[in-house]
C-alpha cells in the first residue's frame, strides 16, 4: 500500500519527478503516481485526494509548474501534509509556479521545496522525514541515507 | 439577475473590489459578490460556480493575492470567461499574485487584468465589453463611458 | 467572415500564434491575422482596428515582445474585447512583455493570457468563450474541447 | 514536553513568530522558542538541534530574514523534518529570504511557507499535519481547526 | 516658443515631472507640457506629435506608468528625439514601466531615464543636451549646470 | 571625421554592436568604435572622451554589461549626449546592465535603449534622430529609414 | 591617520552609513569619510583615491544608490581592497544598486555586502577583518567584537 | 603552505572555480582547495574552518549555488576575510545564490562577487589584494597584473 501520493501536473513534468519516485523507493517508502491538472481535471485531483488516505497515503507529493495551483489545491482537499514541487516548465522559468507554490495564504500550508529536480529529489527525502516520525524503518532509511551523504 | 458574479478570494480583499462593483453598477450591469478562497472554502467555490449560470451568470470575475489560485480554479470549474484580478496583499507585493494567475497552461484561459486598484477597475470595463458582444444596452454604456474617458 | 482579428506585432513572433490559428479553426471560429507593430506600423494598426468591426470582426487577439505596446494600443482603438498575448522575443524573456500588456491604465482593459505558447493557445480558448456567449455552436465547440481535455 | 522546536533568527523577527506559538497553542501543540542566529550563534544552534530532540522536539520550525541560513543549518544538523519561515526583515523585501530557504541542495530539504505572517502562522499550522500522522488528538485538532476555517 | 513638448500620460504624474519644467526653465529652454494618455486619449497624443513641431518643438519628453505606452507611441508618430520617463504609480513600482519603456524594438527608439524623480530631473538635463549640439546657448547653459554640480 | 563615437566595454560585446555601426552607415553618419573598459582601462576612456569632441564627435553611444559603468562614466566626462545600451553578458541576463545603466543619479542622464541586438540598432537611430536636430542630410536619412520600416 | 577610506556617493546616502564610521571607531580603526559621486565629481573621486594611500587608506569603503557606479570607479583607480555599500534610495528599492556594485567584470573586484543598513554596518567588520591580517590589535578587537556577539 | 582556502560547496561547481586558482597561481599565491558542503557536510566545514589557519590559511574564498549558505557558515566560523561566490548552478539562474551570499546579517560579513566566471576569477583577485596588504611579493603581482589588464 502505498504511503506516499505523488501527483503530477502535467505529462511533460514527470521525467523531473521520476527521481522522486527512485528517492522514495531507495528509502523503501511505498508511493504511487498519478498525472492530474488542478485546472484540467479538477475532479480527478478531488477523487484520488479524497480516496488516496483509504488505500494508505499519509502524505501528499505536488508537482507542477505556471500557475502552479495542483500544490495548494491538494492542500485544500485534505489536512494531511502536502508538498509542492515547482517545476520550470513555462517561458518564465520556474519563479512563477515557485510564488504559486510558496505564497499559500494562512490556513492552508503546502510544503514547498526548491524549483526542479532539486525539488524533486528533496520532496522525497521530505516525506520521508515526515513519515519517520512514526514509521521507525523510514526514519532508519533515513538515517543511513543522510551517513552515506556525509561519507561521500 | 446578475449577469457578472464576483468572487473574492479573502474578506480583506474587499475593499480593493469596491470599484469592480461601482463600475458595473455604472455601466448598467447586475452583478453579486461573494466571499469564498479557493483554498479554504473549495466547496463553496464550486457550488457557486455551478450554480451561478442558472440565475443568469454569464462572466467571472475573481480576485485574490499571494498564491492566487482563485481565478484558475474557477476557470477549472467552467467554460464562462473568468477575468482574473491580482490583490498585493502578500509581503511580495503583488508578483506572486499576478504569476499565479496569469501563467495558466494551456486549456484553460484567465483574463488576467493589472494588480490592485487599477485591475479592479478594469476588470468591471472588461467584463461589461464581454457582455456588450451580446447585449445592445452595455455596449452603448461602454461606449460611452469610453466617450467620457476621451474628453476628460 | 472572421470573428477574430489576430494581430502579431512582429513576423518573427508569428510562429508562436500559428496555434492561436489553429485552436480557433478546431473549434469553428473564423479567424484572420495581420502582421502590424504598433510601433513601426501605427497607421496600419489603427486601420485595421477600425475597420475590423465591419468585416465582422468581435474580438481582437494581439501578441507582441519586448515593450509590448501592441494589445494596449488595440484597446484604445476599440471597445470590442483585446487579449494580449506577451511573447518571449526580447533579451529579457517575457517578463517585460507580460508587464507591458497587464499593467494597463484604469479605463482600457487587456485580457492577458500566459507568456508564449501556453498563452498562443490560452488567447484562442478565451476569445471562443468570449464569442460563446453569443454563439450557441461556439459555445457547444468550447464545451466539447473541455470535455477532451478532462478525458486525456 | 515541547513536540515542536522554534528557532528564530534574530530578536527582532521574534513578533512576526509570536502567531506560531499562538496557533500551536491553539492546537494543543507543546512547543518551545529560542533565539539564535545561524551566522552569530552558530554553536547555539548547533547545541539546540542536537539536543531538542532528547527534550520530545519532532518537528523544528526556523524562521530568518536576508540570507536566510538558519532553516538550512538546522536541517543539515537533524534528520527531523524542518520547516522554514522567510521573514521581510531586509532592504530586499522577503525574496531574499525566500530563495535562502527554499533552494536547498539535493539531500537536504526545507519545508518552506509564505513570506513574514501567512507563512509564520503556516508553519504552525504544517507542524501540526506532520505531527497528527502519528498523534491522534492533534490530527483530530487540525481537522477541527479545517472545519472551522471552512465555516468562517 | 517650446522647444521640449512634455506629455504626461496621467494626471496623477504631474507632480513627478514639476522638476522636469523646472530645470528646463532654469536652463533657459521653453517647454509645454499637455496630460494626455496614449490609452485614454491616443487621437490628442498623435494630434500633439503631429503638430507641435509646427510651434518649434524639436525634442519630446514623455511620462508613464504601468504599461507605459505612451513614450514608444509618441516615438512611433515622429523622428524627433523622445525621452521617456518611467514612473512608479502602478502596485508593481516601477519595474512595469521601466521595462515597458526601454524594451523599444528595433527601428523606433525611445531614451529612457531613471524612475520617478530622478529620470523626471534628468530627461530635462538630456533634452539640454541634446539641443545643445544645435543651440549655443543651451550648451552653455549645460556646461555651467554641470560646473555647478561639480562644485557642489 | 566621426560625428558618433561608440565604445563598448569588452571586446566580447563588440559583435553585438557591429548592428550598431552597419545602421550608422546605412544613415549616413560617420562613427568610430574603441574598445575601452570603465574599470580595466578608466584613463583610456577619459583620454579618448575628452579628445573625442576635437575629432568632432557630438554623441556617444556606449555600451557594456554586467555592472555597466561605462555608459555613466562616459556621461560624467562630457555635457554631449550618451547613450548607452545594456549587454546581457553575465550570468544575470542583462538585467543587471540595464539597471547600472538606466538608474543614473540626478545631474548626469545616460539614454539608454533596448538590452541586446535591439538595443543596438536603436542607439544607432537614437544618434542620428539628434543629430538630425542639426544636420539635415541626417534627418533626411532618418526620415527616409523610417518609412522604408512602414512600408515593410 | 585613517586606514579606512570612506566614500559616499550622495550627502542623502551619509546618515545610513553613519553606523560604518561608528562601528569601525568601536573596533579602534581610524577612518575619514568624504562624499563625491563617481558621476557628478568623479575628479574629486578619483583624486582622493589616488591621495589616500599616502595619507595611509589601505581599505576602501564606498557606497552608492541606483546605478551605483561608485565602488568600481574607486576599484579601477586602486588595487586596494574596496568593499562596497548598495544603498536603497532610487525607486527600484535597492536591487538596482546590488547589481551595479556586485556584478563587476573580471579583473576589478569589489567586495560587496548587504543592501542598507546591514551592509553599512559589516563593511566595517569586513574592513576590520582584512586589515586585521596585518594589525594584532584590530585583530584582538575584531575577535573581542565576535565573541560579544556569541555571548549576546 | 596555502595562503588561501577555497572551499566548494559541490563537486559539480569545480569546474567554475578552476579559474580562482589559476589566478591565484598566476599571483604567485599558494591555496588549496577542498569541497565540502555546508548543508551535506557542516562538520567537514566546521573541521575544514577552524584547522585551516592552523595550516597558514588567512584568507577563505567559498563558492556555492541555490541557496548558497556556505560562505555564511564560514564566515561565522572564522574572523578572517571570507570571499563569496555565487553559482549560477540551480533553476533561478544565480539572482537565489546571490542573495544567500550577499544579504548576510549585521556582525557577519562575507565579501560578495559576480555570479559565476566572472566572480571565480574576482574572488581570486580580491583574495591577493587583501594579503597584498601584508604581504609586499603579493602587492607586487596584483599591481603587474593590473598594468597587464591596463596594457591589454
Amino acid at each position: 500500500m502505498p504511503l506516499v501520493g505523488v501527483i503530477v501536473g502535467s505529462a511533460t513534468d514527470q521525467p523531473v519527478m521520476e527521481d522522486t519516485l527512485k528517492t522514495l523507493a531507495d528509502l523503501g517508502v511505498e508511493a504511487e503516481l498519478i498525472v492530474a491538472s488542478a485546472h484540467r481535471n479538477p475532479r480527478k485531483v478531488q477523487d484520488y485526494v479524497e480516496s488516496a488516505p483509504a488505500s494508505g497515503v499519509e502524505v501528499f507529493i505536488a508537482a507542477a509548474g505556471g500557475a502552479a495551483a495542483l500544490p495548494g489545491v491538494v492542500a485544500s482537499l485534505t489536512t494531511l501534509p502536502v508538498i509542492g514541487v515547482p517545476i520550470a516548465s513555462s517561458e518564465l522559468g520556474g519563479v512563477d509556479a515557485l510564488y504559486s507554490i510558496v505564497q499559500m495564504p494562512p490556513g492552508i500550508p503546502v510544503a514547498t521545496v526548491a524549483v526542479g529536480a532539486w525539488g524533486a529529489r528533496n520532496a522525497a527525502l521530505l516525506a520521508a522525514q515526515i513519515l519517520g516520525l512514526k514509521y521507525a524503518r523510514i526514519r532508519d532509511a533515513v538515517e543511513s541515507q543522510r551517513e552515506r551523504l556525509r561519507q561521500r
